[in-house]
């Protein structure tokens, strides 16, 4: 049976240890604060402070993107495969007293939903081919798709994440303000939103973009940037209409 | 039997004159170029100069949004229902010489993409309570959702439909090139994608709101920017981390 220590007591290790728990896993759980764990897990779960941590044959780190240099380094192990599940670190900035890895979820986690993880993949990454297989075998042992990427690589989609997860969430804030504000049920919109996406999965973003910006309708650019009084709203509208214009310029 | 005169030879006016032909309607089709409806329908359909238009029961301006002003005033019928379909233009764009209606459908036309009326709203704005039955009846006869909203309540919906359709797209259009540039898939992406705009429909924009700006992750967001060459896609990204943060300021 694999031994997995993990480290964490945030969405993504709540997820986690939901699910080792339910998988042939010798799990152990450690956080800064065992309590937390302990308390969300009503005493079913048990979870040490990280000091009294022990080997295993992974140790996962899923802590924030921003922790894990200092945990990593906090860790008194030495020769252990230590994997931090942050998408926009390097490898590197693992403590090189142990033996390095990522693994990383290309999904965004909440706290109240469950996690299909038949639709996830993690993207891995290993200095060694025996610790890739590890890593292959545990993503495989989750249910889901193990792809291999070194740390630029998974930079770049760490943003695009952001890009098509976070930015397109802040639209839709943005959409739903407006709506609230004009007293409009923001619902109207849902088929347009599921079509936008349905889109994209069978075309490219390209032959998919549609609207005023790409039609250059300077009445309706006009009309739409004087309903936007917050002015960061106002820009973000005038640069994608830009951003917009300049990729499809020659096209006009 | 409803008699409808159509004017228009693009995406929605193509749609429209298939839907139209699969119902009771008496239907006229008149366009700018009217060879060019002919031949799409491959003389399966008349179509007839605009000079040469007939009275209607409604008579429906399905062309592109800075066309509607020139199309109507130049129409040589005078007490008619003539009908924009233009989310942007507010009723009274339309020549007054006509009585005077506004049908805007809230969804994005493909043309190679068959269209469900049972999931188009469309937003009915008219001058007289008869007028507006008119509208609501050629609705429901389509399969689909009417609403009653005024110009300027139809201006915010579009604009809050060119976010949530055409920007949304345009940052799918980002990141596949990122993606593209990085030799990373795009499609790892599409689970988060789905994930994204299926929790919008369970949940609110700003419940659903997570990543580095709202978090003000600094590491991440100072490595995201320098990997964004681009010097519109890095002002897109630092507006949407400053209108982010704007939003969730007080909750840091």
């Amino acid at each position: 049976m694999i031994r997995v220590n993990l480290i964490g007591s945030g969405k993504v290790a709540f997820h986690l240890i939901e699910k080792f728990h339910s998988l042939p896993v010798d799990l152990r759980v450690y956080a800064r604060n065992p309590e937390k764990v302990i308390q969300k897990f009503a005493d079913k779960i048990q979870a040490f402070p990280i000091a009294e941590i022990q080997d295993a044959d992974i140790t996962l780190l899923a802590v924030t993107d921003d922790a894990v240099e200092d945990v990593s380094s906090m860790l008194p192990i030495k020769g252990q495969l230590v994997v931090h599940m942050a998408g926009s670190r390097p490898i590197h900035v693992l403590s090189a007293k142990n033996r390095r890895g990522v693994l990383y979820p290309v999904q965004s986690f909440t706290e109240t939903k469950s996690v299909d993880y038949s639709r996830i993949t993690f993207c891995v990454e290993t200095e060694t081919a025996p610790d890739q297989e590890l890593l292959e075998n545990l993503v495989h042992l989750l249910g889901s798709t193990a792809v291999i990427m070194d740390s630029d690589q998974r930079l770049t989609l760490h943003l695009s994440a952001v890009l098509v997860n976070n930015f397109v969430n802040h639209l839709y804030f943005m959409a739903s303000e407006l709506c609230e504000k004009a007293g409009i049920s923001f619902e109207l919109l849902t088929p347009l939103i599921q079509e936008t996406t349905q889109k994209i999965l069978t075309m490219s973003a390209q032959e998919a973009q549609t609207g005023p910006a790409i039609r250059n309708d300077r009445q309706v650019l006009s009309n739409h940037l004087s309903a936007l009084t917050d002015p960061v709203y106002h820009q973000l509208y005038q640069l994608f209409t830009e951003s917009i214009q300049k990729k499809y310029g020659k096209k006009l």
